[in-house]
C-alpha cells in the first residue's frame, strides 16, 4: 500500500544515517538534506555525529513522532526497529534500504516475512527491503547517484531493481529526460509494481498528476491488477512504457537469481502488453527515447516530414520509419516549389527536406512553419540539426523552441552533434526539451509507439457465445490438458475462429 | 584512384584558404596547422593574410611545386586551377571540398565533368568534389569537427555523406573508438567508396594496416568491386561494417535527392553484404557500437558469460544474446561453488555472475580469473560495472583494464555510469579502451557480428552445371523480364533447386 506519509511526510528519520556519504545510510540522509526536505529531518546512529541539515538522536526511542522511517540498518535489526517505531513513534511509512532478506538466504527471508506482518499489523506502507529507496518532489530518499531533475510533468518511474533504476536514469538524463518519482519497490515484500501503479491509477489527477508512466519488471506477480491499472490509467490519457525482461530461458533464470522472479511465458506478458496498451520495450536505451517521445505532443496520424540539413541521418531515418509503417509522403506542387525558391541551390523539399549543410536558422523556420500550416499530408515533423563545426547553432536551436512552442503538429528534435555543438545543445535542453542524438534510435522508438494498440475494452463481448453450452463442457472436464476435440467444441461454443488442418 | 601524393604528401595548398574558421577553407587550413602537418603547408587567397604555419601566396602561380591541392574556391573556378596545378605546379593529388557541382544543377554536372576529365588527363587523383576531405595520420584536411583521436590501428572509415561521416565520428569518439584514416568521397566523381577500398585492399600489410574497415554508403556503384575487395579484406584478417541506406522505397527517393544514389534492391545489397562477409549496419550508433567490438578479441565461440555487479542489465543482456543465437551457459559445480564461497552473501555464479551491488575490484578479478582459466565452457567475458554513487570505481576498472591485457579471452566492458562514474570511465578510456554504454545496444550488435557469414569462396562452382545448356538458352533470350517458362529451364540446365507452386 501506499500512504501519505510514505508520499509527502511532515517527518522523516533516518535510522543508521551517518555523516559518511560513502555508506548508503550516511548517502541517502546527504541526498536528503541536498534535496531541501521541507519537514523534520532526524537522524539515528548510536555513535554521536553533527550534521547540519538534520536533527541527531542517539535511539529510536528519543525521537518525537515521525511519518516516515528509512531504515538502513542491518536486516536483522529491522523488525524491531520498526515495531518501536510504528508503536510509539506513530510512524506509517517505510523504506527499508537494508539487504539481507529473502534476496540472500531462507534465514532472510524469515526476517521479511517478520517485518511484512509488523507493517501490516500498524496498517503501514513499506518500500522495500533491499532497495534504493524513494524519490518525489518532496523528498529524495534515494541512496544512489545521480538524482535527475524533478518535474510534476515528467516521468513516474517504477523499478524491480534498484541498480537498474539507476542505470535508467542514467540513460535518461542526457536526453534531458525529467522525473516526477521515482519508486525502487526492491524485494517488494509488501508494495510491488503494481501496487503503485494501481495507487497511482485511483489518485490520477488530469492535468495534476504525470501522465508518463516506466516500469521495469522481471516478473508481473499480479497480471490482473497491471492490465486493469495500466489500461485505465492510458485510458484516463497516460502513456505507459515498460521494460520486463527474462524474456528468453536464459534471461528468465538470470531474473530468477536477481529479483527472486518467477519465469512468465514471454507470449503472454506480450498479449498482457498489447492489451494493456503498454509500450514494450526491451533495453534502458528504448525506454527512455520512448519516455522522451511521450514528453511532446502525439502526432495525429502516420505521415512525417522529416527536415534536416544532412542527408544521409534522413535517408537511414527513411529507412527506419517507412520499414515500420509509417510515411513519409513525397512532398510537391506549387507549394513545395514555392518553397524550394526560397532555400539555397540544391536543396530538396521533396521529403526528406533537406535545406542542405549552410542552410540557415531562417530557413529552418520557413520549412517549419510550412510543415504546421501548407502541407497538408503531415502529422509531425523531425528535425535533424547539428553541426559540423564552422558556425555555432544556437539560431537555429532558437528556431526550433520557438516552433515547438507554437505549432500544433509535434516537432521531434535530432541533435546529433553531442561533440562540436555540446553547449548549444545544452543550452536547448536548459529550455525544458529532449533531444534525439541517434536518429535510427528515435525512429525506430517511434515506430514501437506508433504500432501500440490503445487499451482493449475491458467489457467481457458474449455475442454469439453459448453459454449454456459452454458451462456445460467446463463443467465436464477434467483438469490438466484437454484433447483437442474437446478444445475445437469449446472455441466452437464461443464462436471463436479456428483452422483445421488439412 | 588513390596515389602517395594524397595519402602521405611532402607539400600541401590549400586554395581559397583563409584565417576565417567559420568557413570550410579557414577551418581546413586551421585543422591542418593544428594536425601538425610535417612537410610544406601553402595558402593561396587574392586577398592577402597571415597565419601562423603557413606560407602565403596570392596566387597559384607563385606557389612552388606541391603534391596536393585542396580546392575550396567556387565550383566555377575548379577546372582552371586543378588544370594549372596540375600543368604548372606537378599537382597529383586534389580534394575538392566546394560544392555546387553534379549535386546542384546540370550546369554543376558539366564542371564536374570537366574538372575529373582535367584530373584523368594528369593521372592524378580526385577526392570529391563536394567533400569534407581526407583525415589520416599525416595530414587532416577535414574542414569539420570533432577530430577523432588518430591512432593506426583504428578505423579506417569511408564515406559517401560528409555530414553523415562527421556524425558518425561524433557517435564513435564518446564509445572510444579511434579512427586512422577518414575519407569522404563527395560527389566520387573519380574516386569512390569501392575505389578506396580497393587501394586498401590491394596494399593491406598484416600488422601495419588498420583491421577495421567501415563504410557508409546510399548507393553501391560497382558492387563486383566491392565483394572482391571486401572479401579480400576480410580473408586477408580485416572487418568491416557498413551501412547502406535508402533501403526503403521512400528512403531510396531520399538517397537519390541526397547523393544521387541509384536504387539498389535491398535483398541484393543483403545477399552481396553475406556473401563478402560484411557486417550490415542501420544506425551511426550501431555502425561505431560494432566497429567498437571490431577493436577487440574475436570470441573462439559464442558461449558468454555475463560478469555484473547489478542484476537488471545482466537480465536484459542474457536476453538479447540468447534471443539472437548465442548463449549464455550455466555455470555449475564444485569449482562454481569454489567462487562462489569467495563471494558476497547472496551473490551469484550460475550466470550471469552477479558481485551484488556491493561486491569488490578484487571479487572482480577473481570471477575475470575463473573464467579465463577454470570455466572452459566460456569463450568470452562481458562486464557490466556502473556506479551507484557510493564508491569511486577506479579500482574495478584498474582490474578490468588489467584483465584485458592479460586475459586469452576477449572482455567487452559496459560501464554505464556515464554520469555518476565520468572521471573513472573517462579515466579507463584513456587507457585506450573503449566502453559500451548500453549492455543491449553491444548484445544486439554482439549478436549480429557473430552470425555474419565468412567470406564466400570466390570460386565458382560448376559442378551439376549443364554449360552448353545455359550458353545456349542465354543466347536465344531476347533482354527485358523473361517468361516463367524460360527462367525454370535456366534453373533446372544450372541445377539451381525451384519450387512449383501446386
Amino acid at each position: 500500500m501506499i500512504n501519505k506519509q510514505l508520499l509527502n511526510p511532515g517527518s522523516i528519520a533516518v535510522i543508521g544515517g551517518s555523516e559518511n556519504i560513502h555508506k548508503p545510510g550516511g548517502k541517502i540522509l546527504r541526498n536528503l538534506i541536498d534535496g531541501q526536505f521541507e519537514g523534520e529531518l532526524y537522524v539515528v546512529n548510536p555513535r554521536a555525529f553533527a550534521i547540519e541539515g538534520a536533527i541527531y538522536h542517539e535511539s529510536i526511542s528519543q525521537l518525537p513522532p515521525v511519518d516516515l522511517a528509512i531504515l538502513a540498518i542491518p536486516a536483522r535489526l529491522c523488525p524491531s526497529a520498526t515495531r518501536e517505531l510504528a508503536r510509539t513513534k506513530n510512524t506509517r511509512a517505510f523504506i527499508v534500504i537494508s539487504a539481507g532478506f529473502s534476496e540472500e538466504s531462507p534465514a532472510g527471508a524469515l526476517l521479511e516475512k517478520e517485518l511484512l506482518d509488523i507493517v501490516n499489523e500498524f496498517d503501514a506502507c513499506l518500500i522495500g527491503p533491499n532497495c534504493i529507496g524513494v524519490l518525489t518532489s518532496h523528498h529524495h530518499s534515494l541512496f544512489t547517484s545521480p538524482i535527475p531533475e524533478l518535474d510534476p510533468s515528467g516521468c513516474d518511474f517504477i523499478s524491480g531493481s534498484g541498480a537498474t533504476a539507476v542505470f535508467i536514469m542514467e540513460s535518461g538524463i542526457p536526453k534531458g529526460l525529467k522525473f516526477s518519482s521515482v519508486f525502487s519497490v526492491g524485494n517488494s515484500a509488501q508494495t510491488g509494481v503494481e501496487e503503485i501503479l494501481q495507487y497511482m491509477d485511483e489518485h490520477y489527477e488530469p492535468g495534476i498528476s504525470s501522465p508518463i508512466k516506466l516500469l521495469y519488471m522481471e516478473s508481473i506477480r499480479d497480471p490482473d491488477k497491471l492490465l486493469h491499472h495500466a489500461s485505465s490509467l492510458i485510458r484516463q490519457g497516460c502513456k505507459i512504457a515498460a521494460i520486463k525482461s527474462g524474456s528468453s530461458d536464459a534471461g528468465s533464470r538470470a531474473a530468477t537469481s536477481h529479483t527472486g522472479a518467477l519465469a512468465s511465458p514471454d507470449l503472454a506478458v506480450e498479449a498482457l502488453f498489447r492489451k494493456a496498451g503498454i509500450v514494450r520495450c526491451h533495453s534502458r536505451e528504448e525506454l527512455t527515447t520512448i519516455a522522451s517521445i511521450f514528453t511532446l505532443k502525439e502526432p495525429k496520424g502516420k505521415r512525417i516530414a522529416i527536415i534536416t540539413h544532412a542527408g544521409g541521418p534522413a535517408v537511414m531515418l527513411t529507412d527506419a520509419l517507412t520499414k515500420g509503417g509509417l510515411e513519409v509522403p513525397l512532398i510537391s506542387g506549387r507549394e513545395a516549389e514555392k518553397l524550394k525558391s526560397k532555400l539555397l541551390p540544391g536543396a530538396s523539399v521533396s521529403n526528406p527536406i533537406d535545406l542542405l549543410a549552410t542552410g540557415t536558422a531562417e530557413q529552418l523556420g520557413l520549412v517549419i512553419d510550412s510543415c504546421e500550416n501548407v502541407f497538408e499530408d503531415i502529422d509531425a515533423m523531425m528535425v535533424i540539426f547539428g553541426s559540423p563545426g564552422l558556425v555555432e547553432v544556437y539560431d537555429a536551436y532558437e528556431v526550433l523552441h520557438e516552433k515547438m512552442s507554437l505549432c500544433q503538429k509535434p516537432i521531434f528534435p535530432i541533435l546529433p552533434s553531442m561533440i562540436t555543438a555540446r553547449d548549444e545543445v545544452q543550452y536547448f535542453l536548459s529550455k525544458g526539451h529532449v533531444n534525439f542524438p541517434d536518429e535510427v534510435s528515435i525512429g525506430s522508438a517511434m515506430v514501437k509507439v506508433m504500432n501500440t494498440p490503445k487499451p482493449a475494452p475491458e467489457i467481457i463481448v458474449t455475442e454469439n457465445v453459448n453459454i449454456p453450452s459452454v458451462r456445460g463442457l467446463i463443467q465436464k472436464c477434467s483438469s490438466g490438458y484437454q484433447e483437442p476435440e474437446f478444445v475445437q467444441k469449446l472455441l466452437k461454443a464461443a464462436s471463436i475462429p479456428w483452422f483445421r488442418r488439412k
